[in-house]
């Protein structure tokens, strides 16, 4: 079986339990601190991902590789509300894969620019509108320690005020006014292609249908995705108690020629 | 702006509203017949996709190019449970992308695989491993209509004696027994890599949830996904009356070293 | 034991499975037809109600005594939205009991009716608005065979341009435009009483959650009920596949002196 | 327009918004403490019911006459499961109404119990079965509270081993054993009369399932009821982001003669 080691550098998702994950960089010398004792990088430096750790309170922790969805989640904050899925059903609806060439707005945090990175590499790009200059380096940040950010380009600027690609295919919008985008998402889409609006008020959505409706987009839908999860174990298996009850709604539709 | 022509072999989705479309071939001499009139193929030859074609009731439709979410929808038989929802779920769970090698089984008429395929590509793989090997042939009909069969390895075996495969990045099962795989799917995957099984039944979850526990796979987690689309029109905005109250759960884990 | 004996001229449930039962007024001399063999009303007449009688096929059918639930699913049309999950918050929401005064518009087939009346009687009374004589004949119907006529008042009147009742205890509204009502409710209504609207669409929504502002209504609180039924079966436990993605949104509010 | 007046000795409901609202009881020169300044009892004395009173930091309240409902929600305790939403289809599937006579158990701290006893008076009866003697001591205070105790007889005994009542209406489970109870329970029961369980676990429910089968009960149905709030404002509509995800669910079946 092949492995890979940790290397100092490297991120690793210290894991507790289900609930307690950490997402951490490896610094030769240091160590991090939890309320179950502190782990030493050096434990972690030349051993295999998936190997098992001991805290200092004698506590074991699995040193495990991230995912995709680790380095979502821990970019998400908790103002934010594109949850991974609402992200999973936009990035297939989009029909985007490996070399697409999207243009995302606005990218907040960087959550759902990490996904559809991830998904055009290594020949495709995100081109990544947001105004909010302070955000921008969140994102980035949330990027580089993803390994993604060479994927993307990140833009301050304002997106409803237009867009500089051409032939891109797909546009995916999360802003509060993304109704003032679809004109400029139809000029800058390939035929056919598709555009993605989240929102999270019905009123947004009425908006942004009928302008799609008036720029020559066509298969309208708008669906809310309720995600909830299970507690499994014998004779005690139940839905979990508390869940998420709206994030928002995801429209979707696709470019004609006029 | 760039556009695209359609070729005689080339499939096209004609849409004549969002509850009709059809994904079809397009052959010389040829025509497509529907209750709104047949539509030549003649007619669709040298057009760029996104036109608008009459049919011979002069009713309107789009010559839309298919995306990925299209080919899985066609590929979907009645009999079958995993939806586009849940494709996307298990997608993002895995943790997949370009050049990832994953094992899926079974393979089914292909509607997951195409995903997993769309993903993978253009240097990965999708081991894809079926019994029953009149669900393969429609599989590869499947996977040939969508461009995407140069991406996976239809596999005649039965996945609940033996993986054949070696430090994948995923194994994901679509079977009545997930839990007799588990062991199989340890000794197939890289460390911290994912497993991820869908099933209708509570039964299943238990025992594959019990079975990943004693294969020193973590942080299980179980979900099942709501999806409800809406009617967006002003004035009569509403959810939609019908629904698909449930399809399965999806079960998720990653793998540590023993 | 207490039984109690089926006479020439009772309803009986006839009960063949969960999904197949028969809602029937035995008369001597005649039977009823069903695709497993008819049921002789003869062999009914003197049977204790909850017994098992067999059709001219040999096949068993429970004779049960009709509930509330039944008599309102039995007068359900496929047109309408009404379901029991959302009468029965209706009814909890209104907060009345025996003796309760209620003014329900429309009536429709009767079938929120048939629950108003049993909840109020003996002493109780709905008075139910309904514009088409035609809905008013198929709800007295309905309400006879529920024994309930007595408690019920059907009007012949729109309530949109008034309400006769004063002191009412309830206002409770499954109509197209309700927030032309709410300035008569507010005059028909006790101090602190409640009015409910049953709406399927967003927009009668909130022009109804404004008017309720406009004329001294608190404690606004709309819901939706979403119902899913278990197939319970020891190793193939599972929600039901297909459920009712949305009827209407429940709107409630209580009156304050202004 | 008739009105009530509030006395000393009423309860009423001092509401302050749809978050915060009060059940309280006016006592003749004390106050009542909120974070918005105190309500005195004096100035509520002699008003009717939906009048305004201003705390001493002038903030406006409305005194409401509490509801149902209201009673309820007050007596429900965080760590208890049974919800208004749950309550009103037990009651609506359990057929009861004015009159009946009903056993429930386990009392709880009688949330469920107001309810039934809610519905069966003034000639019904509710016999709530508990063996925990201090939660009949805040029942017995919730009962009293909600003027309903009259119509209860609260039982300091084990349901599991057997029921003292005969020929009831409805047989309503809320414990961790309901399964124990279904021989007991089908020998209480009218004919054709209801038995409903409410339980968290599917493990429970198969095994109530199982045993309602084995006992000569028909037309067993569970189902699970979500419920989700809206917040409705012109421009700003959605679903509420939180909701609760489970609470249990509820088994209904009726008595056959064996």
């Amino acid at each position: 079986m092949s492995t890979q080691k940790i290397n100092e550098g490297d991120y690793v998702l210290l894991y507790l339990n289900q609930r307690k994950t950490y997402l951490v960089r490896v610094e030769a010398g240091k160590s991090f601190h939890t309320h179950k004792g502190f782990v030493k990088f050096d434990d972690l430096i030349g051993k295999e991902y998936g190997s098992t750790v001991l805290s200092s309170l004698n506590i074991e922790f699995k040193a495990l590789k991230p995912l995709l969805r680790d380095y979502i989640m821990k970019s998400v904050r908790k103002t934010q509300i594109t949850y991974p899925k609402d992200i999973a059903l936009i990035v297939m609806f989009s029909g985007i894969g490996s070399g697409s060439r999207v243009v995302e707005a606005g990218t907040g945090t960087g959550a759902l620019t990490t996904a559809l990175a991830h998904y055009v590499k290594p020949n495709g790009k995100v081109y990544s509108y947001e105004i909010r200059a302070e955000f921008l380096k969140t994102a980035e940040k949330n990027l580089k320690r993803a390994s993604l950010i060479d994927f993307v380009e990140l833009k301050n600027k304002d997106v409803t005020v237009g867009i500089d690609e051409k032939d891109v295919d797909a546009v995916i919008l999360d802003l509060a006014t993304p109704w003032l985008v679809v004109p400029y998402a139809y000029n800058a889409l390939k035929p056919c292609r598709t555009i993605i609006s989240f929102s999270p008020t019905i009123d947004q959505v009425v908006k942004t249908v009928e302008t799609l409706k008036e720029n020559a987009f066509v298969d309208m839908e708008t669906v809310e995705c309720l995600m909830r999860g299970m507690q499994i174990e014998r004779g005690k298996t139940r839905p979990q108690t508390f869940m998420t009850g709206h994030t928002g709604y995801i429209t979707f539709a696709r470019k004609t020629i006029k």
